[in-house]
């Protein structure tokens, strides 16, 4: 019987010229990619990152910190080369795009009407199943990142109906919100779920009533993605509503996803707690844009080239342990 | 009256298109590195990667998993570029440097006489004093790592005599004792305790009585490197416990030190909290060779590559917080 690429993975880790098990999370992504790749030995990743950006209209009930106007400031400095993003995408040579979403174009305010029509919805969620299975041609491992003002708070009351949460367990500050701000949002999140009374059994008329665009369309990607071989790292919070959405629709389309950081934004821990899965890292980032994903595919680089380049005790003719 | 370094880097780090402290722990790696080097702009960093390298005579009491042979095979291993730290250093352009600290002449065996005499200690410390200031002109960042097999017995000695810990405390499964054999280690550290007598308040004398060579060069180094300017970037248990002898000679020289990580090894944590500092990261790593510092000067790398390289709001012409 053919051995499973874990314990292939395994045996190898286990004979590089290191203690067994010493690089501790570094050896689990290298045994997880494998595993995704269903190779027990596959090439350094061509790596992307995609940015998905839109609007919101719930920021005219003043759910976040900044003005709505930033999102399309920001998808300018993204074109620049001057965000974050651009530059952890340098530093880790991963192949950039950002995808508008909307971004001038706001869904309607959720508190007041359906953020989306079904058809919408379902037109976003294809359009980027489609760009998942382009991506899966081109890269072996994608980032998925968000960037829209307001978005948490669709993005928290998402989360409150699919895990019967209330809003002040899923709400969090965003980009940096006070108290009394932090309180109205939840509030807002409240009065939306109880104009929409959504069923969770419903997960695309939720996603219609509650979500964005955005939201939308990484939904739709990772829903491409899976059963492709793509290797999916998701960042944030936002984007793990979108796995969340996904994984009501589809509960196997997880199985190539890389859960990259536990941010700082209140609702993240709770919702990978949700998603039964662990995130590799917290370094308190709460930035959004694919960040942590793209610090995670640095980590992932590091940790395959310490699996492809180390000597075996064999090769180095160094004695294996006496116990 | 000019501002301190720290504040002016903070004020760049809230200028930047981003939420405030939204890059968590990146930013404070920022603020860290630019405080040591007294610069709110420095250059990206030279970076070198200092692996002390020691035998010792404990090992014949059967305190490791693996034979003393290891240490010398492991030191042919670095040579030919084949162990994690090579990698690492490959990977993250860090320029390595392995330091022959006795390998095949190990100290005398602890539980039955000093492990040094005070000359040969004070020797170790007066050549990696020197070494430390030669590296202070050549690279702007040092991590700090070691190999030498049996090191974790010396390292827990010296962290119960300085912390007032039973060994039962202090003492690890170092590269990976069962439970049998980590009774018996700490078994012989009490031993080698009741032996000498050690008096905190000498700390030579206690390094030479329950130290080793490589233990006691790199905490000639911590000492050399205090007060050039040289980020010095600390590795695991064995590493932390040099900067513990290096704190009780001249308290004021971790004043550059950066703590990476917090290891999987029994002891690290409880020994970072004696030192009252906080690592940056925690991967459960326990390999040693400065397999830990490597990463974080990998992380410091990007860290500082956002903080040079992103774009302030008013160049991006981003609207800042509304609140």
């Amino acid at each position: 019987m053919p051995r499973s690429v874990a314990a292939q993975v395994e045996q190898r880790l286990n004979s590089l010229t290191k203690p067994t098990g010493s690089l501790g999370r570094l050896e689990e992504m290298v045994v997880h990619y494998c595993r995704i790749k269903g190779n027990p030995m596959p090439p350094m990743p061509r790596k992307g990152m995609f940015v998905f950006c839109g609007d919101h209209g719930v920021t005219e009930e003043g759910v976040s910190a900044y003005p709505r106007e930033v999102t399309r400031q920001m998808a300018a400095n993204f074109e620049g080369g001057g965000a974050a993003i651009n530059v952890l995408c340098r530093h880790y040579a991963i192949d950039a795009r950002f995808v508008d979403c909307g971004i001038g174009r706001p869904t309607r305010n959720l508190v007041r009407e359906p953020a989306m029509t079904p058809a919408e919805t379902a037109e976003s969620i294809a359009l980027r199943r489609r760009m998942a299975r382009e991506a899966a041609e081109k890269f072996d491992a994608a980032g998925i990142g968000e960037m829209g003002i307001g978005n948490t708070t669709p993005a928290a009351a998402l989360f409150s109906v699919f895990a019967g949460l209330p809003p002040s367990q899923t709400a969090g500050r965003g980009s940096g919100l006070d108290n009394r701000m932090l309180l109205h949002k939840i509030a807002i999140i409240e009065k939306a779920i109880a104009l929409h009374q959504p069923d969770a059994a419903n997960p695309m008329a939720v996603l219609a009533a509650l979500g964005g665009r955005e939201i939308a369309a990484m939904t739709g990607f990772i829903l491409g993605a899976a059963h492709t071989g793509l290797a999916v790292v998701l960042d944030g919070f936002i984007v793990c509503t979108s796995a969340l959405v996904a994984w009501r629709i589809d509960p196997t389309c997880l199985n190539n996803a890389i859960f990259s950081h536990c941010s700082a934004e209140t609702g993240h821990g709770r919702l990978l707690d949700h998603l039964g899965v662990t995130a590799y890292f917290g370094f308190g980032m709460r930035l959004g844009e694919g960040s942590g994903a793209a610090v995670m595919l640095g980590l992932l680089d590091t940790a395959l080239r310490l699996y492809r380049e180390m000597a075996t005790f064999e090769e180095a003719k160094v004695a294996e342990r006496v116990q």
